[in-house]
C-alpha cells in the first residue's frame, strides 16, 4: 500500500480512539445538543451540499450508473431536510448509555452493575446513498461511539458535504475526531482497516450481499451484518386461512425489494387445495411469479416448475416459490435447510404447532400470525436502526442504538478483598 | 489436508448441527436429568478413566512434560469424583434458555418477546487439563449448545475415557451427536474447523496466550477469548491507606498466578511517600519483587527500576511494577494505554474520582473500593464459568451459562400485516 495513504489510515484510527474515548465525558444533554446542532448545520449548508451532489451526480451520469443508482444518489432541497429531521429524531430517541441491565448483590457486600456502555471505535461501509453519512455518523455518536465512514466512490462529494454541514456548527471542544470520513475510496484502504483488530472495534457494512461478502471475508474485526433475507411464511393445517391470505399477500407485495419480505411460501398438505388458489388469485393481481413443487403444481397448474436453486433465492421481486408440506416439522426443516436466519413466520391457530415453531426455527426473528415485513427498528419502536443482523452473536434482528452499545461490569466495594 | 480427516471432521460438524437442533427440543428437566446422569457415569468408570489417564502420565513422563504439566494431567479418584459432583453443580444451575429479556408491546397489538435461545454449534480447544473436558461439556449442554471439544494431545487418552463415561449411561434416544470429541489433535484439523463459519457458530480457546492468539488469528467464526490480565489498582489521593493496602496486598499476592491478579500499582504523587514503604514491607514479606518508575524509587530505593516493557508485562508471579502518578487522569490513560480490559481498580473515597475512573476505563470489570480478584464466575455469583472475556462484543468479564446464550425475537400477532 503506498505508505502516505498508511500513514494517512493510522492517524485517523488513532485519532478515533483518543475521539471515542473523548466521547465517554460527554453528557446526554450535550450528545443531543449536537445532533440538533449538525441538524441545524445540514439546512444551513444545504446550497453547498446540493452542489456538492450535482458533482457526483454529472460524474454518475458520465461512468453510466443506472437511473435507479442516481436517483438512490440524487440530494434534493426535500431530502437533506428529511436528513436533518432524521438527525433531530435521533436526539430525541433515549441514551442507552449508562443504563444498568443488572444489579448483584453478593453476599459479601459488593455490589456488582452491568452497565450499558458504547463500543468504541466503529467503521461503517456503505454504498451510494449520500443520506447514510448522516444517520450512520448519528446513531453511532448518540451511541458513545466515535464512528469512521467509508462510502462509495459515487458519493464521495455528497457525503463530504454532509459531514463537513455537520461538524461546522459543533463548538471548538468538541472532539470532531469522533466521526471521520474516509478521504479516499481505495479498495486497498478498506482492505487495511479491516485488519485493524483492537483498534476498530466493529465494522457495519451496509449495502448489496457482495460488498458484505468481501467485507466479511477479509475483516479480522467483529462484523455486524445480514447477508440476504430468504423469509418464509408456512401455512399450518389449523391456520385461520383468512389471515394467512392476507399475512402471506402482505409478506409478499407490499414491498417485495426489501430482506423482510417473503420469499417462499410453505402450506400444509391438508390445507393447500383451499388455500393455494385463493394465494394465486390474489397475488395475481399483483402480478406474482409464482414457482411451485410438484405437489404445489397440482393445484396451481400454471404455476412455473421450481428448480432447486429457487429454495435459496432472494428474489427481492414480484416473484414467489410455492412448496407443499407434510408437517410443521418438515416446514422447519425446509426453513433450517434454506432459510437465512432473517424473518420466518407461521399462521395457526394451533398453540402447540406455534411454540414448536417458534422454539425451533433458528431466526433472529419469528412470527406467529402476522406478517414477516415488521422486521425493522421502527416496528420493533426501536426508532432509527443501523441495519438488521442475522449473525447469532452481539445483536440478532433489527439493529438501533442498544445495538451500537456493550456492557461493562462497574463493582463497589467497601474494601473486600478475596479470601 | 488428507481426505480421510476432512470427511471425518465434516461428518462431525454436520452431527453437531443436526445435534444443537435436538437440544432445543429438550426440557430444562430432561437436561439435568442427562447432567446428574453423566456425573453418575464419571463415578461408575472412575477406574477405566484412571486407567486410560495412567496411560496419558507415562507418555507425558517420556515425552519429558513437566512436574507442573503432568500435574495438571493426572486424575485421582478425588479428582473424578470432583468432576462428578461440578456435573451436578451444573445441574442445579438455573436454565438460562427460554428465559424472556424484554417485551415490547406495540401500538398495533404485536407482542415483541426477546427471548434467550442457545448460539447452536460451540468450538472449545484446550489444553492439558482433563477436567474442562466435562466441564465444557457441561456448561455447553445445559445452555442448549452442541458442542465439539479439542483437547490437547497429552490427554487424548483421558479426554476419551472422560467423554465416554459421560455419553454411555444416557438414554437410547438422547442426541449424542451433541457433545463430541475430535479423534485427532493434528493441528490442520484445528485450522480446518476454524474456518467453518456458519457451521460453528463460536469458539472458545481456553489455555495460554500462544493457544489464544493462533486461534484468532486463524479463526473466521467468532472468537470468546482473554488473551491476559494486566490489572491495575490506582490509589487515589483520596484513598484510605489502610483499605488500599489491604486491596493492593490481596490483589497481587493472594494468587499471583491467575489473571485476575494486580501486575501494577498506581499510586497518586500526594500518597506515594505514605504508601509506597507499606507497600514495600507488606508485600516483602510474601518476597514480592517490586519495579518502580524513577519517582517511585525515590520513595523505595530497593525497587528495580521499570523497563518500559514492564507496563505491559503479565508476570503471573510474585513480581509488581509500580507507577507514581500526578492524577486520575494520568492513572486512566495508563491504563488505557498498558491496560488489557480485564479488571482494574481505584480505591478512593472521592465520589467523583470513583466516578470518572468507571466511566473512563475501558474493561470488562472495573472495580471501586475492592480487588480485581473477584473477577470469575464464582465470585459473581454465576456459577462455573467457561472462561473470561476481554472482547468487547457478545460477552465481557466472567462467561458462565447465560454467556453461552444468544437472544431471538418471537412476535405474537392477531394477523397483522405492514401497512
Amino acid at each position: 500500500m503506498d505508505p502516505n495513504l498508511e500513514q494517512q489510515l493510522d492517524t485517523i484510527v488513532t485519532a478515533a480512539g483518543a475521539g471515542s474515548r473523548k466521547l465517554l465525558a460527554l453528557t446526554t444533554d450535550e450528545k443531543n445538543a449536537a445532533l440538533r446542532a449538525m441538524a441545524g448545520g445540514l439546512r444551513a449548508e444545504s446550497e453547498t451540499i446540493e452542489a456538492a451532489n450535482a458533482d457526483d451526480m454529472a460524474a454518475g451520469k458520465q461512468a453510466g450508473l443506472s437511473v435507479a443508482l442516481l436517483d438512490r444518489l440524487l440530494l434534493t432541497p426535500d431530502r437533506i431536510e428529511a436528513i436533518a429531521v432524521a438527525l433531530e429524531e435521533i436526539a430525541d430517541l433515549p441514551d442507552p448509555v449508562g443504563s444498568i441491565l443488572e444489579t448483584i448483590h453478593r453476599p459479601n457486600g459488593l455490589v456488582i452493575e452491568k452497565i450499558r456502555v458504547p463500543i468504541g471505535v466503529l467503521l461503517i461501509i456503505y454504498e451510494s446513498r449520500p443520506n447514510v453519512t448522516a444517520d450512520a455518523a448519528a446513531l453511532c455518536f448518540k451511541a458513545g461511539n466515535a464512528v469512521i465512514l467509508r462510502g462509495g466512490k459515487e458519493a464521495i462529494r455528497s457525503n463530504r458535504a454532509i459531514l463537513d454541514a455537520m461538524i461546522k456548527p459543533l463548538a471548538d471542544g468538541f472532539p470532531r475526531e469522533a466521526i471521520q470520513l474516509i478521504p479516499t475510496t481505495d479498495r486497498e484502504a478498506v482492505g487495511a482497516l479491516l485488519q485493524m483488530a483492537g483498534r476498530i472495534d466493529m465494522v457495519i457494512p451496509r449495502g448489496g450481499e457482495g460488498l458484505i461478502r468481501r467485507v466479511a471475508e477479509s475483516a479480522r474485526i467483529p462484523v455486524l451484518k445480514h447477508y440476504k433475507g430468504v423469509c418464509h411464511v408456512y401455512v399450518d393445517k389449523n391456520a385461520d386461512l383468512d389471515m394467512a391470505l392476507a399475512i402471506a399477500v402482505n409478506a409478499k407485495c407490499q414491498r417485495p425489494g426489501v430482506c423482510n419480505a417473503m420469499e417462499t411460501l410453505l402450506v400444509h398438505e391438508d390445507v393447500a387445495a383451499q388455500f393455494l388458489p385463493r394465494f394465486a388469485e390474489a397475488t395475481g393481481v399483483f402480478h406474482v411469479e409464482l414457482r411451485g413443487c410438484a405437489h404445489t403444481r397440482g393445484f396451481l397448474p400454471h404455476a412455473k416448475p421450481a428448480q432447486d436453486s429457487d429454495w435459496d433465492e432472494e428474489y427481492l421481486d414480484m416473484i414467489c416459490a410455492v412448496r407443499v408440506v407434510a408437517s410443521v416439522e418438515e416446514a422447519i426443516a425446509h426453513i433450517d435447510a434454506h432459510g437465512s436466519q432473517h424473518s420466518d413466520a407461521i399462521v395457526t391457530d394451533d398453540a402447540q404447532a406455534a411454540e414448536r415453531f417458534s422454539r425451533e426455527v433458528d431466526a433472529a426473528t419469528v412470527y406467529v400470525n402476522a406478517s414477516t415485513r415488521f422486521t425493522d427498528g421502527a416496528a420493533f419502536g426501536k426508532g432509527a436502526e443501523i441495519g438488521i443482523s442475522t449473525d447469532k452473536l452481539h445483536a440478532r434482528g433489527p439493529c438501533g442504538l442498544e445495538e451500537l452499545t456493550t456492557y461493562k461490569y462497574v463493582i463497589r466495594g467497601t474494601g473486600q478483598v478475596r479470601g
